[in-house]
């Protein structure tokens, strides 16, 4: 932060009265973008989360009360975008134009912009602002491509030890940032329930018994993850690389990933080319792409490699990557099951922490690496980190690793441990009814709180 | 086939006079669907293949010489994808629609059909035939979601038994159809040039050398792998499985497809999540989708899985897929250099085969347990069946296995054996320059030809 971005300046209020609450995850200073199905019409629009409500930028622009060139190409790709389901075309504008909106935004959302708006912007004003509670919010961006990665060190290396214990983290772990492909069109938004998918799975046959065939039922260790992902900008031409320094100008922002995973399914089928259908039946994502511009002053160093470990190969290194390539973001997982609910009792969380700091590879790595083969990306294309764990058990994203207990002197694994719920029940994995809420939220003193809002789903058969 | 289907009868000849050459790959019998830019317009059709030329559906559309209800939901549906840019609205449709779409432009192609059918036909007819070599072909579908399989006994044993001498085929083979996804975005038509990819590669360490680290260049190990694709047609709902029996009502159509690969990029970035920029620089696709009604001749029973192979798992198994579930397809793979170009030499085939036949597991295999855990497909979808091989050398469907020369003694792997071309030239991999030509057509005597036409790229620097 050289200068100081005046958009971020905590002094600013909003006639969105509940956008001045400090605990808001909305402020004036976020302006996070999403899209949502108009609830009088019946099309999904392009709006900007303000408070406890959403403004409909396609209405704003209808009424002309977005300034743009009539007769330039930037300002007919601006109305394209305003007029846009999701955010596909906006992030195809870049981080120049979808700056530009979001101060527009800003100046007209800000406290007293009302009074010398005109009698028009104050109609305008009540129309376009709707309840958040009272729309049904859409998956923000359509994503036509979905990668994965696995860029937490501490996530890689607890799992790598349930599954290799005399080498948890490959060769290859600390010199390619791994990743594969996910599932675009299994991707839905916060709040849409999770029908537990059905499987192959085996069981471990003990040494000496005969080979037991699989069977095929209902997933039985069910799980969720926790990401964080990257909605990705203009799109580069196939065959040609993005350069490390230029990566984030292809990032329009981020927001939580629930990555939920089959763990009995993956064990069984994830040999020898990666997980499938353990991983396919759904992936969540929350309702708003919070822009890399409010994410600004929660930027900290990219994790510093310990002693011994390589330095990234050159196409991945960057010294403003590693001075500001990560984020600062406290992330929470809680949950509900059905008789918590009933009970009145509130969510229980299951781990919180600013682990995110900790990946092995910034976005900008990701992205870099994704592409270093030639391999294009588009507008709105998903890349997501990778479960984020920290070393200790309650910074841990997934309950695999939650639970886990480690492994005796002999090398045999511990019963896991589970997780005991206010009502008295337990949790080894998720159950019928669970409800799985992610938060995630930035705070910094002299600057507003910037929050992601919830990434939720729950269990159903 | 139970009753014969007329549109397949080998007396019927077109007015089109190439597609009556007994060696074309699309007499009336075929008429695959397609998508290219139309020639003098700037924007993308929907056409047919007949003979040596391209007929614009979306023309015969506008010039209503396509019957259809113009009161209902299917006429509406037609209309609309008579309008569409790719085979996507078509495949939404369904199987029935479809086939009556393919009635009607067999009769309006049908030789007397011009005489017939008033001056408005006979100007149409002029019109909207374009000679196929003068328009630009696009990729027939706009893939939303690529899924490729493993399901060749033979090329999962002969690279396995590369990579894991003593483990060559995992437990979970004969049980699971191995599958992953792959990129949507990089998914390209025949002719498109192919940038030879960047990466990553380590060598092999000698036993008690220090170990190297790896380097990032241009990939050595540049490969293709012959494939067959099905385009899917009607989706599911996300948590709705398809079954066994509807599987084939889900799919519009086969292509070949060339899922080029970088081995040396693939050796060391594939553990623990799989391929990922091995293969995500570049898939080619044919142009034209040839539909299962013009294939039905062509079915043959199921690989038979030799004694003491397990049975499918009851979601898997189905009589029907059995007795027919297979294509009878000659898939052949040649290449030119530069060199043999530049003397006007013909392409040299390094494979040819009906290696097809002989997947472990079925198409309608592959869909069912793709979807089996709830996993939603959309219309126009991609699944490929993996590389296809026999277990003789010269029916292996990638160079990999096709310079291989197996282990000596000592459990050793022997130098690869190069391939011998006309010019003198050797290759144990793609050089810059070579173009890879793929080509695949069933026949049986009573039935005229079809063809899929051919999935070419060259490899660029």
């Amino acid at each position: 932060m050289t200068t100081p971005d005046p958009t971020l300046s905590p002094s600013l209020r909003s006639w969105v009265e509940s956008a001045n609450d400090p605990a808001t995850d909305f402020p004036i200073q976020n302006l996070p973008f999403c899209s949502f199905e108009h609830p009088e019409e019946e099309y999904a629009c392009l709006g900007v989360r303000i408070g406890d409500s959403i403004l409909d930028l396609g209405l704003l622009h209808e009424a002309d009360l977005i300034e743009h060139d009539h007769e330039s190409e930037e300002g007919a790709g601006l109305c394209h975008a305003l007029e846009a389901p999701s955010v596909n075309e906006l992030a195809f504008l870049g981080r120049g134009a979808v700056r530009e909106l979001r101060t527009q935004v800003q100046k007209f959302l800000l406290e007293g912009a009302a009074h010398t708006g005109g009698q028009k912007s104050r109609r305008i004003r009540e129309k376009a602002l709707f309840k958040a509670a009272d729309v049904q919010l859409l998956p923000p961006a359509m994503v036509m491509n979905y990668t994965d990665f696995y860029a937490s060190i501490h996530h890689a290396t607890t799992v790598g030890s349930m599954f290799r214990p005399d080498n948890a983290l490959l060769p290859n772990y600390k010199y390619v940032p791994i990743g594969y492909h996910g599932r675009a069109s299994s991707i839905v938004v916060s709040g849409t329930p999770v029908k537990r998918p059905r499987g192959q799975m085996k069981k471990d046959d003990a040494p000496g018994e005969p080979i037991s065939p699989p069977t095929f039922g209902a997933c039985k260790m069910l799980d969720y993850e926790l990401e964080v992902g990257a909605v990705l900008g203009p799109g580069n031409a196939l065959g040609d690389a993005i350069a490390i320094a230029d990566a984030e100008q292809h990032m329009l922002g981020l927001c939580l990933v629930n990555d939920w995973s089959a763990r009995d399914i993956q064990k069984w089928e994830y040999q020898p080319l990666g997980p499938f259908l353990a991983k396919n039946f759904a992936t969540t994502m929350s309702p708003y792409v919070v822009t890399l511009d409010a994410l600004a002053p929660f930027r900290c160093p990219a994790y510093r490699r310990p002693e011994g470990d390589p330095a990234p190969l050159d196409y991945l290194k960057s010294d403003a990557n590693e001075r500001a390539g990560g984020f600062d973001i406290t992330l929470e997982v809680s949950i509900t099951t059905a008789q918590m609910r009933s009970k009145g009792l509130p969510p229980f969380v299951l781990s919180r922490s600013n682990a995110f700091r900790d990946m092995y590879w910034t976005f900008a790595q990701l992205l870099t690496h994704h592409t270093s083969n030639g391999c294009n990306i588009l507008p709105g294309d998903l890349i997501a980190s990778g479960t984020i764990s920290g070393p200790e058990q309650s910074t841990r994203g997934c309950l695999l690793e939650r639970t886990w207990a480690g492994r005796d002197a002999a090398g045999k694994p511990l019963p896991r441990t589970p997780i005991d719920l206010p009502t008295g029940e337990k949790r080894l994995f998720l159950e019928d009814g669970d409800e799985v809420i992610m938060r995630g939220w930035c705070e910094r003193e002299g600057f507003r709180r910037i929050g992601f809002g919830e990434c939720r789903g729950t269990v159903v058969t």
